[in-house]
């Protein structure tokens, strides 16, 4: 055994037992009795205990200090590239401080929870200052004197900074205000009515994730409170809801879930239980559910699939022709919850936490004044006030957790989407011909091959610039977004 | 932080990995997608090595040496048995030869399920003289010296031996016979015809999991191929299976199974992660799904109240009235296979594994020669041959995967389960009205109170000594099955 056999070995245990968390984490939000979360929490508190020492096992020093670099294939250089950047992280930040986090961000949680129920941000307060305080904290042990926002973002978009996404994301929002505004005076489509069947929902959502490719012989859909998808590799499941008013939540939640799946389930098999078996950013992450969700699933060619499939489900709901259909699966409506909002006010948000969080890290803005910064900046984009807090600050459970820095990758995915769907496009030319059949094949497979397939080979920007064919900008999400919505509200 | 505290709370994070572990295999069992089962096997593998460097922690040795015992009360003193006997048994066995068992019985599995699906014993014999090779190695490892047999038992049933056994099912034996021959002269009571719906079965065995003190906030019940309960504490989840012919297989698998979940959910929660948490033995457990089953679930008074159930669930299925529905349900049948088989003969069975085993470790029957010592016993014991091997010697997975000393605690289990229904009849005379009305409250209290809130507190033979007044003994069992039989069958 060479130093970098053994350091893979070490690494495929630690990526096993990784897996193992997050299969914990899947029971707990779809099948765990309700009495059993003490239990649980001991449980997942014994294995991250468990991986926190692998990570930092002082061996991985020397299998990497051992290890003739020059020596090794892509892959193994790239494998290098993860394990140095995780062990170093590891490395940096103290125990205890790692163990405080961990422990405070749990309470929080709860804490959060509580305040958002009573619509009380001032019962939050001293528990949000306390995660920041930590987390800050923590970026400076990572930053060693640099950028203590860019060390946060750096845990999920390796390789970008915040002064990169603060131009991007600059060049983005006045261009969506305007486009938004024109909207709002247009006139809007209508909404959909009647109540759908929730087993029908359910069987027809089933239907749409095997249509976007997503193998159940690797993974299965089960309801939760909260759609996500959980796990790398061989066994990647996906959770959705249904609301009988609501059917689009339940297909789209689908859609988007299956987006994050097929990328796990896509990436080469000679990767399993190594760094490079699992996607590389979340920003490409949210490439991949986006594009499946809003740049394919809502396009005038999928929905008109859709619509047919929905009159076999559901018999005639209300709904006279496919164009109908489409305007109501894109109608632009105003609302509070960034879950909820349409592709066009999406990113407007995302980029209001990013601005926000920012200026908390950087001691520009006081967690006391934070709930009065977000109102205002509410109202300065969206024109009309928040009314509760449930409805505003407390509507994320993001910073609760100490996810400082993860907000923006939301919007960068919706960006890299952009760039891949225009190289999609030029690539695909028959992409429409087959989406008013249901048949993503093309789209899927594209993407399997530029984006999805590379698992952690290549960093972030540097996958989004070899499938695009051109460095990640903003431009051709606008571009997609105007044209777009401009014709759908002919203006 | 005293040396027991320490000793302590590493138990308990080991106790919470060791119910992770538990989590996986009932995963999948019931919900893992068919394609995950490589990765899942990696999983198990890592987190398996993980206990076991926990188990065979040098610093136990150390913190077992600084602890002043005297001053301990029972329950910790009782947690100190049953860590020195755990660490005792890791530390006596060659991580080699540890590892070796683990790998080989892995392969065995899948090599001994080819062989039973092609009814071919001789295929598996070169794996299954491995297995016990090693295995013999392993128990001459524990024994030091001392009775092989007994030391593999001892992993299932501390505190009882080989010769025990042999003493208790040699009288069982030959009076079980003699009952069974009658009973084979006697008129047989019909059998149940017809279809049952499938959905309604898993209805109907929910209730009854209810009816039986299943506690559903820290459980639940999904179907799978074998029933099977699993976990300890707080999450104790078990499975059933349907058939639609035969739903009394869907509602005693279930019976049985509460019974060992009750065991696991009953113990006092103080215990909870501690090696008092769990079941005692195999013996004490098979004790509990036992007597739920049979003692109680197959009672005249309880088969009553179940008749009008299925009448409720089913309609009119072809039976008139509660007492020949009593003697469907305790018809005594030819057949093959163990798991299958009857309170009546259901021990037969387990004897001559136990024989056969015991045989085998004593180097006193070859591997070579087993199928025909199986078809021998099977013959003398039962009055018909074998047909073939997966409906004999190939039937059960036990051997191949190295449980070598666990059948007998099958046989243990419905021993003690007869000095319970004494104790218990002697106690709770009141006990059959109750069960008429399908309540099993006063039941399932007394053996709560009397054995399940224990956990590991009192050796197994003392727990049942303990709750039945007097030392363990196959004569309760015995005067049970004959005054059952012979009235039912009029002999």
């Amino acid at each position: 055994m060479t130093a970098y056999d053994d350091l893979m070995a070490h690494q495929r245990e630690t990526q096993a037992l990784a897996q193992v968390m997050g299969r914990l984490g899947w029971d707990q939000e779809t099948m765990m009795p309700r009495g059993a979360a003490p239990q649980r929490g001991e449980e997942m508190a014994a294995l991250e205990s468990v991986l926190h020492a692998r990570r930092t096992d002082p061996r991985i020093a020397d299998w990497l200090g051992a290890i003739n670099e020059p020596k090794l294939d892509e892959a193994g250089r790239a494998n290098l590239r993860h394990i140095r950047r995780s062990f170093d992280r590891a490395s940096k930040v103290p125990a205890a401080l790692a163990a405080r986090i961990a422990r405070v961000t749990s309470e929080a949680q709860g804490i959060w929870a509580e305040a958002r129920a009573n619509d009380d941000f001032k019962s939050f307060v001293p528990t949000l200052s306390e995660v920041l305080s930590l987390k800050r904290e923590e970026g400076q042990a990572l930053a060693m004197g640099g950028d203590v926002y860019d060390a946060m973002l750096d845990d999920y978009e390796p390789g970008t900074t915040g002064a990169e996404l603060e131009a991007m994301f600059g060049a983005l929002r006045p261009e969506l205000s305007t486009l938004r505004a024109a909207v709002r005076e247009a006139e809007a489509p209508p909404r959909l009515t009647g109540t759908f069947d929730e087993n029908a929902q359910m069987k027809l959502t089933r239907q749409l994730a095997r249509s976007f490719g997503y193998d159940m012989s690797h993974g299965r859909v089960d309801k939760a409170v909260h759609p996500f998808s959980s796990g790398s590799g061989l066994d990647v499941r996906i959770t959705t809801r249904t609301n009988e008013t609501d059917p689009f939540n339940c297909f789209y939640s689908t859609i988007h879930e299956v987006g994050h799946a097929a990328y796990e389930q896509g990436i080469d098999r000679n990767y399993l239980l190594t760094p490079l078996g699992q996607g590389v950013s979340m920003g490409v992450h949210e490439s991949q559910s986006r594009i499946y969700e809003n740049q394919i699933g809502r396009s005038r060619a999928f929905t008109g699939w859709l619509f047919g499939q929905m009159k076999d489900a559901f018999g005639d709901f209300g709904v006279s022709d496919a164009e109908t259909f489409y305007r109501i699966v894109n109608r632009v409506s105003d609302g509070f919850i960034r879950t909820e909002a349409d592709e066009l006010q999406y990113n407007l948000h995302v980029l209001m936490r990013f601005d926000l969080e920012r200026a908390l890290v950087a001691h520009d803005l006081q967690v006391n004044d934070l709930e009065a910064a977000w109102n205002d900046r509410f109202e300065a984009d969206f024109g009309y006030p928040v009314d509760k807090a449930s409805n505003g600050v407390l509507q994320d459970v993001h910073w609760s957790v100490g996810l400082i820095g993860y907000f923006p990758t939301y919007s960068l995915g919706n960006v890299y989407a952009g760039c891949l769907h225009d190289a999609l496009r030029r690539d695909v030319p028959e992409l429409d011909a087959q989406l008013a059949q249901g048949d993503t094949t093309a789209a899927t497979g594209w993407l399997n091959q530029n984006v999805q397939k590379h698992g952690g080979l290549y960093e972030p920007k540097e996958v989004i610039e070899k499938a695009s064919g051109q460095p990640p900008s903003e431009s051709p999400l606008l571009s997609y977004l105007k044209g777009k919505f401009s014709e759908l509200y002919a203006i």
